[in-house]
């Protein structure tokens, strides 16, 4: 496919889908064919974007089975609720039809039954996880590949993002979210914090999480907003919420080291990803900017807030060679760079047939942290053990193979 | 005891030792009249400071229960390691002596005889944990008992202090820690950040800890300092470090919170207690020193990073009283002030008789965190259920009756 044009459907085209679609629809080697969601005004809004571009309306459907069936697809991208994520990418696989699929998460018989179609039919798929392509975490992939943090034994992240406005109006706005805070409680979100941690500390690549332990606090945020926002009398304000405020995770890895990844939806807070990395000759913390280096900021002990932002100091030597190519292509870091970035690392890997950056044993690995999260918290937080779905192979694949467009980019 | 002045003796003169000495031989209603440490030389350099500010030699000993049979001993000072702690305090409430303890973990028997030896004897005894009195703190529990926060949900707090060189040196430097760290691996160190957080959860008082689960990370920070400092050939490099880097202790109460604890004392890191409180209509963030406040910062999203540090902007409103009298009574914000904070809180309960800021309920189950995280990680991370000490008490206790002093100060 090197020097071919790729046809793409899109498959659910709200929030997400629409991001994705208007970068898609930018990229000179895509060709939009196809577009799919269950509501009309959205197929149509999109169609109507690509033939002002293109001159050519693309097939608009409500059965994304219509796209898997046309000839000329090569691949899809998959932004519908997380429910239908791994159905599609199942019977996408099996059409030979190479899929990118957004983020969310999974149980772990659909985890598996990922890993299995792929096995089957080697069709590549991967996770649309744009938060491996942030600056930062780009950034902190140099600083640990090079030892600059010695030896890295714990990572922090969060999602910390308040959704309180869009799960309140959920049942309005066609927001498929509410359902999971009204009847359900675990980490269910867990990729964004985790999937640039899960690069940093190889695994499924010489290294493995084997643990997952969970806590969750009471449930106040959301239903407090509800009340405030939509009266008391309204149904969803006597609705019992069944997710807590925050929940906390803590995943222990074979190479001995912590994951703490906190949820943090439904309270108000500034948005943000938390990320800490700490090892044995620095770290890195998300929260002040700041990159603390042995040896070298050790004498600020009280002083550390006149650091906050010394991140700046370090772009230029180690930002990351992805990040900088966007710049010279002529991007300029905005919120949506990050979206460019995972689609083009799909879209490229996809031509140059390299392995997929985030392939379908981290995507399993990854989504699975929900299914765990819930069954530690509903056995009272015990750890539950998490699967390995490459079956023993964690031990022997290494990065450097797998990893070919990120460390050769 | 209003009006008089304090007879005191302290016991251990190490590095805080040295710290509370100073502070105590200044204030106008003590005589520090006897000091107690099993070094020759910490005795005599305290003992000579006292003569040639008061012009009498306090008694000096090696055995502190030749303090404990002074006729005119009012209250004793505990500062020696951890492992004395209970013993002392203990032998002094029996005397009817009254006791201020600094900080440390201890066994849950040691916990239970501290309040039963109590209870028997009605002996004053609390708690000098000062970090009770750090401003921020102080300032927290007004913004949250004014409800400013909302409900709260959760409370985060670190002890992050890079000890790698007092452990390394700990054979020679008489530093009474490093045995924890070869032989035990645990919340070693819990109060710092926990007692704050009690506090501010009512913990005891309306509330109850009832879980604690913990996860360690390996331990490596300190081994790798050793040999890069010390060469492989020292004895310590061959040593085993029991202690893993970074401790995650997650704490459920009865009130539907969570508490997270994050141990972090053997990596390259700035000083923080890292509290974070997050409640209904607000949260605090200690490692960028802001407060983020629902209807007020919702907008800022992404440009967050402007308002770090904007906790300064709300002092004025929110400084606790007690801080804001210190200021005026000539104190000037040092470090050293939440220690003056801490022993003027029992020496000013002591001479009014009232509640003990900090009881011996609070110090066993504050201490208790030690013991109850070393079982949950021997026993591979499960939940283990916390100790109520207040037997059932800890329903109808308030806050009004039992923290007098900070409450009316």
């Amino acid at each position: 496919m090197k020097n071919q044009k790729i046809n793409v459907g899109i498959v659910g085209l709200g929030g997400r889908g629409a991001v994705l679609s208007n970068i898609l629809i930018d990229q000179a080697d895509i060709n939009v064919v196809a577009v799919c969601d269950v509501y009309e005004d959205r197929q149509l809004a999109i169609a109507e974007k690509i033939k002002s571009k293109t001159g050519h309306m693309p097939v608009c459907t409500s059965n994304y089975r219509d796209i898997l069936s046309m000839e000329l697809v090569d691949a899809i991208i998959i932004s519908t609720g997380w429910k239908q994520h791994v159905q599609i990418m199942c019977e996408a696989m099996e059409a030979g039809i190479a899929v990118g699929c957004e983020v969310g998460g999974a149980s772990i018989e659909e985890c598996w039954r990922l890993v299995r179609t792929y096995e089957k039919t080697g069709t590549p798929a991967m996770m649309l996880e744009n938060c491996c392509y942030g600056r930062d975490e780009l950034m902190l992939s140099n600083i640990v590949r090079q030892g600059v943090f010695g030896e890295v034994v714990y990572c922090g992240g969060c999602y910390q993002h308040d959704l309180r406005e869009s799960l309140a109006n959920g049942h309005e706005n066609r927001h498929y979210r509410l359902d999971e805070y009204l009847y359900r409680n675990r980490e269910n979100y867990p990729t964004h914090a985790l999937g640039p941690i899960a690069k940093l500390l190889n695994i499924n690549r010489g290294n493995l999480m084997l643990t997952v332990t969970s806590s969750a606090t009471k449930s106040a945020g959301l239903h407090e907003y509800i009340v405030k926002n939509k009266g008391e009398d309204c149904a969803l304000s006597k609705a019992e919420i069944s997710q807590g405020d925050i929940v906390t995770t803590t995943i222990k890895c074979a190479g001995g080291e912590n994951i703490v990844l906190t949820l943090n939806t439904t309270l108000p807070c500034p948005y943000s990803r938390g990320l800490k990395v700490c090892g044995t000759k620095g770290m890195y913390n998300e929260d002040n900017m700041s990159i603390f280096l042995d040896d070298k900021h050790n004498q600020y002990h009280m002083e550390w807030k006149n650091h906050f932002g010394n991140i700046e100091k370090y772009r230029n030597v180690y930002d990351h060679s992805i990040w900088k190519k966007m710049h010279d292509d002529g991007m300029r870091g905005e919120h949506s760079d990050i979206d460019y970035l995972v689609l083009r690392a799909f879209i490229d890997s996809l031509k140059e047939n390299h392995k997929m950056p985030i392939d379908v044993y981290d995507m399993a690995a990854w989504m699975s942290i929900s299914a765990l999260s819930e069954k530690s918290l509903l056995l009272g937080g015990i750890p539950v053990a998490a699967e390995d779905f490459t079956n023993g192979r964690w031990i022997k694949r290494d990065t450097a193979e797998y990893w070919q467009y990120e460390l050769n980019c």
